[in-house]
This record gives C-alpha cells, sequence and structure tokens, in this order.
C-alpha cells in the first residue's frame, strides 16, 4: 500500500448518508417481499391488499344449541297455539353445525318442551335466519381484509385464515451478515491469554439489528488474510441483503477491509466526519450494502446507529424513526472539535423538576460507558462545545418512564452501592440506581447542583481527624443537607501478594511505583494528608498522576504489576488477592438534600442499606465497619 | 352429565382473577431461572447480579500502531535534544498489541523519524502508561456489571463478554402450550366444507403470547373425545408452564374441557362475568396453570386479555403494565347488562382536536371487528350503559401516534374506498385510513357530529330524481359541508347465475325472497323509492327485513340460497358471479366537512381517486361511471 492511502476521507455524516443512499438505490437495493404461511405472518407488513378468499362463516351455521327448522313452518305458535314438531319437521344441530337443507331458522334447546318420542312442542315462533350465522356474516368473499403497508396483528391473521387465506406476501426481513476479522480476535471466553480480544462486538450488533427488525448471521472469525476475507464477503453477499465486516475498516498495516470491498465492488466513502466511528467503509457488492465497522465497540456501535439502522429500513421498507429526545441540563462544559460530529455518552437524572445529563468518559474502547448510558448528546460539527447549564436535547437510550424511576447515587466509589442496588431489584422495588463515580468533590458539587438524589463521601478534614461535617458545614453554610450515616470501612495500601517490595507502612511508597487516586476522591485527599504527615512531597511519588478512579481499578494495576502499591478498601485488595496494610477506619457517609430525604426511592436506599441481607453481604466482603447507628457489628480484620 | 353441571359461575372478573392468582401462587406458580450463553441473552432479565469475572482490557494493551518502549528511557527527548532509539530500545506494535514484558509507553507510528536500519529518532518523550490501554480500563474483575432484574441490552450483553462472563442466568420465557380441540375443526384451508371450522384462534393466541414474551407451542388439533384431550392435556402439562384448551370450555353436550382438568388437577373458576368470554375454565394441574377458551374468537380475546396476560406476566416475573387509555367522546348509546362487566371494540377517531369512540359490532364470532378495532371500551359490571356524547376511557389496541394520523370514512359502502386506502399505501402515505359501513344517512349524521373526515353517499330525491344536493341542504342550511364527486355507479338486482327466478324488473322481487339493506343505506332508499314506483308495500316482500350491511352481504347470501334477489352494485354481484339487472346510475359523492376539505389526509385522498392507478382498479372492477368531474370515461356496461 502506498503511503497515500493511509488517509482516509472526513465527510460530514449527512453527506455520507446521502452519498451512500444515492448510489445504494441506484443499484436496486431496497426492499424485497417474500411468500409465507399466514399462521407465522404476525408482525410483518403486508406488500400488497388481501382480499377474503371465502366468506366467514363459509356456510349457514347454527349460532345455538338446538334444533334446525323450516321457520315458515314455526309461524302462529304462541303459548296460546302451541305447536308440535313431530321428528321429520327438525334436526338436531350444535352451534357451529350447518343448517341441513330447506331449514333457515334454529330453535334453540332452552325452548323446546319435550313430549317424548322425538316429539317438542314451542310457545313462539322464529323468524327465518333467527338463532343463525348467515354465511358472510364475519366476513364476505372479495372483501379487502387489510390493504398494503398494513403490520399484520394477531386479530388480523385470525381474519385472514377465517377469510381463506393461508398464504401472504410479506416484506422480506433484511438478512444482515456479520463477519469479524482480526488475528487476535478470539471467540468469548473467561480465560483468554495476553494479546486475546475478545469477539464481542458480534454480539452487540445482533442484538441491535433484531431491535431493529432484520435477521442477524454471524459468519465464522476471520483472521487478516485478504483472501480469507474477500472468500467470507462473497459468501456473505450471496447470503444475504447487508453484510458487515467487523474491524479492519481503517488504514491500518492489516486493515484490508476498504481494499477487499473497492476490488469486489464500490466504495462510496472511506472514513466520516464523526468521532467516535471516523474510520467506516460505506460500500456495496453485488447491489448488496457492505459496511466496515471500525473495530473500537464504542465507535462501532456508533456507525450502526448513524449508517446501519438506516440501512435495515431501507432494505425492510420502513420510514426510520426520529429518536426520541429529551431536554436536559447539562451538568459539566464539553469541547468539542469541529472536525467531527461527535457522540457523547451521558447519564441523565431527574431530581425534583429538573432533567440533568452528566458526559461519560469518551473513550471508544470503553463498552461499559454504553452500559451505563441513558442518552446520547449529539454535537453538531461545527459547535465547539457547550457550556454547564445550557439545556441541550439529548436521545433518549432507555425510556423516560424509566428514567423518572432512577434513584441517583453519585460519588466516592464503593462496591457497597452496587450490592444495594442488587438488593432493590430483588426486592422488586419499582426503580433502577444510576450510580457514577465522580468523588467526594464530586458528590458535594452534584448534590449542590440538584444533579443526584445521594452522594457518597469519605472526607478527611485534616485539621480536625474529623470525616465529613466541616465539608458539610462549608458547603451547605445555610443547611439544606444532611449526612446519613454509611459505614465505616478500612483504608489501607495494597500491595502485590507477598509484599515483593517490603512495604511497612505509608512513608515506604516513596520508594515505589504508586498508582493514585483522581482529584477530588476521598482518598486522593487521604494519600495528600498521609505525604504531608510523612513529610513527602507529591514529586518524590512515582505514578503520583498516574491516576484511576475506583477502588478495583487501582487493584487491578497493582495486581497486573503496573504500579506497586495504592490505597484503597480492603474489598477490592480481597477480588485481586492482593496483600493490605491497614492504615486507617474512615467513615463513608451519605450526603442527601433535605428535600429528597422522604423521596421514596431515597428511603427504599436506606432501608436495604441497613437490612439482614445487606449485613451480611457487605460482611462478605469484609473491611466495613457497621457503625452504630446502622446497628451494625464491628467486623474490621 | 347432570342437567346441574350445565350451568356455569359468573363470577365478578376481579374476584375471578384474585381467587386464580391466589390458587397459583399456593401451588408454586411464578416466574423460574435457567441459565442460557451470553450471546444469545439480549432481551433477557438477569435473576442475579453479575460481576466482571476478568478485567477489560486483560493485558496492558497498545491504543496506537506504534513502538512500545520503557517511558524513562525516553525522557529529555525534544527538538532541540532528539534521542535515537536502537532495535533493542523498543518493539514494533500494532493497535490491541499487548505490551512486552518492560515497556510501559507506546510511541505513535506518526512520532517516529526513520533513520534506517532500524533506527528511529524522536523529538519528544512519553510519559508512563501514554499510549495504552491498561488492564481494566473498561472494567475491573469484580465489578459489579448489572444487578438483578436487568434487561440485558445489547451493550449490556458485549460488557458481559468483554468482562469474561459467557452465561448467564435469566428468568425463563415462559411456554405456553395450545389444544385446539373440537370435532369440526380443520387446518388453515382456502377451500372448507360446509361444517368445517378453520382453526385459527391458535394463529391469535400465538401473535398475543409472543407479543408478551412468552414462547408459544400449538399441539395438534384434538378432537372431542375426553381420552384424547386429557392425553394431550397430560402432555402439554408436562412440557409447558401454561396451557391454554381451545373450546370445549362451556357446559354443552361436547364440553369436556372442565370436567377432564378437574379429574387431572383443580378448577377455580368455571364462568366469569364477563361478556364476551364468560364460559372460560380457569383450572390448574400439576402446579400448572391450564386455562379454558371459549370457542368464538372475540371472547377467546378477551379472556386471553384479562385473564392469560396476566399468568402469562407471573409467569415471567414481570410487572404487568396498565393499558393504555385515551379519553373519546362515545359516538352512540351503548346499553349494557348488569350481569357482565362488558368489553366493547370501537374504532377511534380524531376529527379536529376531539377524540371519539364509536362501537363495532358485538357479535363474538365477528374476529374482522377487532381487526378494525382501535380500542376497547370496558364497561363496568354495575353499569347499565353509556350516553352517547359521553367522554370515556377507551383502551387503546394502537397507538395513539397511529390514531393521530387516521383518515376517517365512513358512510354507504363501496369497495372503492378500500382501494383507494391500499393506493395511498402503496404511495407511502404516512397515514392510515379507518373505513366503516354505517350507511349514507350515518355519514351525514357522522359528519354533522364531526365524528368522520369524509362520508360516502348517494341518497336519492325521490321527489327531484336527483341525488345528495338537497340532503346535504337540509341538513347544513348555513353550509359548513360541500359535496366532493366521487364516481357514477350502476345499481342494479342481482339474482343467481341464470337467473333461475326468471326476474325481468324490480316488480318481480314481491314473488320471491329478497334480501334488504340497512335503515338509513342509500340502497334502502332506492328499494322503499322502487317498491313505491312500482305500487308495493313492504309487506308484500318476503325478506324485507333479512337486512345485511354491505353490497358483497347481500350478493354473499344470494350466491348462498339464502335469498333469490338483493338490490346493490355491479362490482359486488362479479365477485360472486352473479346475473346482474341494472337498475339505474347513481351518483356516489363524498360529504366533507369545509375545515377538512385542506387537510392532506382529506387531499391525499381524492388525489388518489382520481388517479390513473385508482382509474384502472375501478375499470377492473366494473359498474363505474367515471364522472366528468373526475375525468373519468364512462365505463358503464
Amino acid at each position: 500500500m502506498s503511503l497515500k492511502q493511509r488517509y482516509l476521507d472526513n465527510l460530514p455524516l449527512e453527506e455520507a448518508q446521502a452519498r451512500y443512499r444515492a448510489h445504494l438505490l441506484s443499484v436496486g437495493f431496497g426492499p424485497k417481499a417474500e411468500t409465507i404461511p399466514v399462521r407465522s405472518a404476525c408482525g410483518r407488513v403486508l406488500t400488497r391488499a388481501v382480499y377474503a378468499a371465502i366468506c366467514a362463516p363459509h356456510y349457514n351455521a347454527s349460532a345455538m344449541d338446538g334444533v334446525a327448522v323450516k321457520a315458515k313452518a314455526t309461524f302462529g305458535a304462541s303459548e296460546q297455539t302451541p305447536l308440535t314438531l313431530q321428528p321429520e319437521d327438525y334436526t338436531v344441530v350444535d352451534t357451529g353445525d350447518p343448517l341441513p337443507e330447506g331449514a333457515d331458522a334454529v330453535i334453540m334447546v332452552e325452548d323446546l318442551i319435550d313430549k317424548g318420542d322425538g316429539v317438542y312442542e314451542i310457545l313462539s315462533s322464529v323468524r327465518p335466519w333467527q338463532n343463525v350465522r348467515q354465511v358472510g356474516e364475519d366476513l364476505c368473499m372479495g372483501d379487502m381484509i387489510a390493504p398494503s403497508g398494513t403490520t399484520l396483528t394477531p386479530a388480523l391473521c385470525g381474519a385472514l385464515l377465517a377469510g381463506g387465506v393461508t398464504q401472504v406476501e410479506v416484506r422480506k426481513v433484511p438478512v444482515v451478515g456479520i463477519i469479524p476479522t482480526g488475528d487476535e480476535i478470539v471467540a468469548p471466553t473467561s480465560d483468554p491469554q495476553p494479546g486475546d480480544i475478545i469477539e464481542f462486538n458480534s454480539t452487540v450488533f445482533c442484538g441491535m439489528l433484531e431491535s431493529w427488525g432484520a435477521k442477524a448471521v454471524v459468519y465464522p472469525i476471520v483472521k487478516d488474510k485478504r483472501d480469507a476475507i474477500r472468500a467470507m464477503l462473497r459468501q456473505a453477499v450471496s447470503d444475504c441483503d447487508l453484510v458487515l465486516v467487523s474491524a479492519g475498516s481503517s488504514a491500518g498495516r492489516d486493515d484490508y477491509t476498504c481494499e477487499i470491498i473497492r476490488s469486489e465492488g464500490t466504495v462510496t466513502v472511506h472514513g466520516i466526519a464523526i468521532k467516535p466511528g471516523k474510520p467506516a467503509v460505506l460500500g456495496e457488492v453485488d447491489g448488496k450494502a457492505v459496511v466496515g465497522l471500525p473495530g473500537y465497540p464504542v465507535s462501532a456501535i456508533v456507525v450502526m446507529e448513524e449508517i446501519v439502522r438506516g440501512l435495515v429500513a431501507l432494505a425492510g421498507g420502513k420510514a426510520e424513526k426520529a429518536p426520541q429526545t429529551l431536554d436536559c441540563v447539562l451538568s459539566k462544559k464539553i469541547v468539542s472539535s469541529l472536525k467531527y460530529k461527535e457522540f457523547v455518552r451521558v447519564t441523565i437524572g431527574k431530581i425534583g423538576s429538573r432533567w440533568s445529563a452528566s458526559p461519560l468518559p469518551r473513550g471508544a474502547g470503553v463498552i461499559s460507558s454504553f452500559t451505563k448510558a441513558d442518552g446520547m448528546l449529539v454535537i453538531d460539527q461545527n459547535c465547539e462545545g457547550i457550556e454547564a447549564g445550557e439545556t441541550v436535547p439529548v436521545r433518549l437510550l432507555r425510556s423516560k418512564d424509566e428514567l423518572e424511576h432512577t434513584l441517583v447515587v453519585t460519588g466516592s466509589h464503593d462496591p457497597l452501592i452496587d450490592e444495594v442496588t442488587d438488593l432493590l431489584r430483588q426486592n422488586g422495588e419499582p426503580f433502577r440506581v444510576s450510580s457514577t463515580h465522580v468523588g467526594s468533590s464530586g458528590a458535594i458539587s452534584a448534590v449542590k447542583a440538584g444533579l443526584a438524589h445521594l452522594g457518597g463521601i469519605h472526607l478527611l478534614d485534616t485539621a480536625t481527624g474529623e470525616y465529613n461535617k466541616s465539608y458539610l458545614k462549608q458547603h451547605f453554610p445555610d443547611g439544606g443537607a444532611v449526612l446519613v450515616p454509611g459505614v465505616g470501612r478500612v483504608q489501607g495500601l495494597m500491595v502485590k501478594k507477598g509484599n515483593p517490595c517490603g512495604i511497612r507502612s505509608f512513608a515506604d511508597v516513596a520508594r515505589v511505583r504508586y498508582v493514585n487516586r483522581q482529584r477530588g476522591a476521598g482518598t486522593r485527599v487521604l494519600c495528600d494528608y498521609l505525604l504531608q504527615q510523612n513529610g513527602l512531597s507529591p514529586q518524590q511519588i512515582e505514578g503520583y498522576d498516574n491516576v484511576e478512579f475506583t477502588h478495583t481499578a487501582v487493584a487491578a494495576l497493582i495486581a497486573a504489576g503496573n504500579a506497586d502499591a495504592g490505597l484503597g478498601i480492603y474489598a477490592a485488595a480481597k477480588i485481586y488477592d492482593l496483600d493490605f496494610i491497614p492504615i486507617c477506619t474512615e467513615t463513608y457517609e451519605f450526603l442527601v438534600r433535605e428535600e429528597s430525604l422522604h423521596d421514596p426511592m431515597v428511603e427504599a436506599f436506606f432501608r436495604v442499606l441497613r437490612s439482614e441481607a445487606c449485613r451480611k453481604r457487605l460482611l462478605e466482603m469484609g473491611g466495613y465497619q457497621l457503625t452504630k447507628e446502622n446497628t451494625y457489628a464491628d467486623t474490621s480484620e
């Protein structure tokens, strides 16, 4: 490959969509029809009007259990002048039975007086066609049962069958093939080798495609070999309406997707001015759409939403629905490049009557940012960013109803919040919990700004040695928020099993590689306090600027050997089988706005926090001191 | 069976539901769990919290294409003091590659100056862990990925796989078995024999069950034989969580459902105070719910909605959603019995800003009433009825959005309305058409009352021989509505092929069995006019009171031999291969309120009515005279 080919286009999204659509329409890409049995057609869309082939009922049917008669023969019957029916005057019929030749009415069994020997007496006459479901009562042959474009409901399928229609022409469900590529890609496993990349993108794509009404077919993983990819692409193009080639869509050493699509067909666009998602390939082979997707999951998801969703709609003959949006107040300034239209995942919270949106990490590799995301903020290419406090429309990834029933918890990371969440769900509480880790200082700002119901904090006042209280006074001088007791928990230094660096006290971190917590975290405040106590300056600590956002992230880096020591809670050390040098016991409390205290969600949260089930879980995790206020016993190790 | 057993309970619905639920809970009926691969778990609900089994990434991965180095070794590099990297100082890495032992940073390929022989120069240093995705950047081992009760989204499935989780415990999808029973029941066909009842209920049930998140299994049709039904029920109870026995749920000669369920388990309720749907059996066998459903489709659908939907929710561990309702003005008085809670299908129309609901036929056998229904009006047992003009909450069977985009056409029956509807859908117009047959007089009332956008009318002024105009003047003396040209169409007498009764003119109907149209129909006005012209009185006409609502229904009865003659349009006679004796050509026009004239839906309707495509269809149907206003050519036969 020449150096020139290594550069991608940077086409504005709308132009890329329009060019691609125009090309696909020019080669006949679009909805197809198929004929299927009505019995399996529920939910499908008719491509042409359907008319009743027969009447329903298709014969004159008795509507009652009784006897079929000629109505005229009963005229004149009354209480004064009863009429006698001889066996030759009637035929016994059950509901649904066809009327015999000559009969045109049914007398209900309740109206027959049994005289024995098959002789009945009646005290009133019947009208012609009384108690009879005449031919066509429900549907008449030739009547249109449903026009083109109708989505078949269960009742409509019933009506079609009743009308003698057993097959219908419906829009074909678009079949989308997914080809995962890459030398490092392995099938899902819980025991990958270093360098193995677990292939989960195809599972994500399948779920998205199925929710859009397409059928997904996943092909076997293909190595980064031109011929292998080409052969699989050929196969998929012949099987499917649309083909997604996963990864290899950029312009690196092993990125063959674009080259192969071009050699087999046409590439309309290579590179879109979106972030994440730039290195996408929009191509066509044999009239089928072929899209090269970036390998990073978040990038791929954005391309799926912005490009592939529209293709599925086009292939399925459906109008693309505009995404639902909600106006939210942005909690934090976002800077955006003029080079791209940017897609930022956000959490959404409703505190009181105000909707707010808070940006999540923007890394393209971070699939977990999508699992926490409640919405997507789209920043136009010609916009340099959005200020905190601005009201912006956010595309919803969850229903508004679900978001209205969400308890927003933020602040210092502690796994106990997840455990309480799980117990709330197990109890069937009708709300979800959205939890983010912004540190103890972040919790104070968020509760102050009305961005969260609760904030977990553990902030040491280095002047008094007391936790939290002075911060409350400082930030809420006029009241308005209270501290609700949480737990005591043991903080300490986490080091590799066996303590290979021989760390004895905090002073020893000066001679090893440290991993720190982010600015604003309570654990960072503790670190700075301990440095000061030990007469150390940040510059003396290697790794002081290597920051993580959670206790488990710090533990993971020590376990991986990226660092030798870090502060964290016992529960994190235990998960990673690290040695733990206790340093202090801190008071982890919840900051709550006064007006939220009696919110049923907040009440349920604290009820569960103080439950026996929660106590059991915390004991199992270890390192928690259950405070007196919680009637918890001391369990420090 | 004794006579006593022929009577059913008449338990109020809420009591039947409560008793049945209590019984089922007492025998352990409820949600179950199963463990399935994450790859096929999208949309499923977690029964327990899931934690990351590994970190993601699970190794330190290069975030760029470039060379991996020890960061410290690059310190000091600058434009003034370039640094040289010898081949032993670095390792070439692609994005995603693991960092080799000892390396802790990556220099991007763009920042390398190639000096040949594998020697590179750099003009800036890299920080430790720069351009590296450290272990756990996305997910940390031990972190809770999702709590109990979470519905798995595509992104969550991706996160689970990224976290090394390949299997999850989820709520089992309830499996519902359907046993169709009945001697007369046959599989769907377009050529049934007299007495054959096409089995379409199971298709309706499958569609409903699947829309509620259950899996449906349809067993083969079983004859009305105790042992055969019992054996099939045993099989279904062992395979499924819930079993529906279709038909035989009442107390007639061949109704075995209740008796068999009772002999195999428990019957909690037999007979619910609802209409339609009374003869339902609520039972239990071996801890599985077994419901006997009425054979009439509309009754069965009501029992499905009111009873089975709740059971599926209970078995699936889901909260039952309250149905969406919309307040509508009732267009017509409804009388209801104090013996039942009644479920009335209605059409819903929005004309201007006013929502109205109009009752559909209430027959339990009329599946087509469900296909036309937009909503369900529920009338409490203690309510004797609802007056026209009252505002009532109606349960929606279509989305409010779809109903907002609905053109409401009513009035005299003519198949051309269905054809125009179909053409509108084929053109991709973004609205649907709701069309009901209430006769020409009904059209005037409906347009007057603001219940419809358009009304099709063909009303002869017997004094002038002119159509429609005098009626417009009479009903809209101050204006407010206009007549829009429709078509001319030939009315005539339909008689059996070959005219076996030798009918020559309308006077001949006095000596045969006639089938009439309903009061208010334009064709009824014509009939009465012709009777008068011929000096005949209604009493002289056999079948004058045998009325139908459409031209095809009249044709169907003549074809079936239920009547010998009836008035109707040529198109209907043609479908049923009847002989046709032309009587007159009438002016079929559309009555439109002035303010609706420029409604885009109304405009589209008339645009399509005057299109070449519509003209072609009308020519094919036959018997239409395309009026001058329509620039249609004369095509009378």
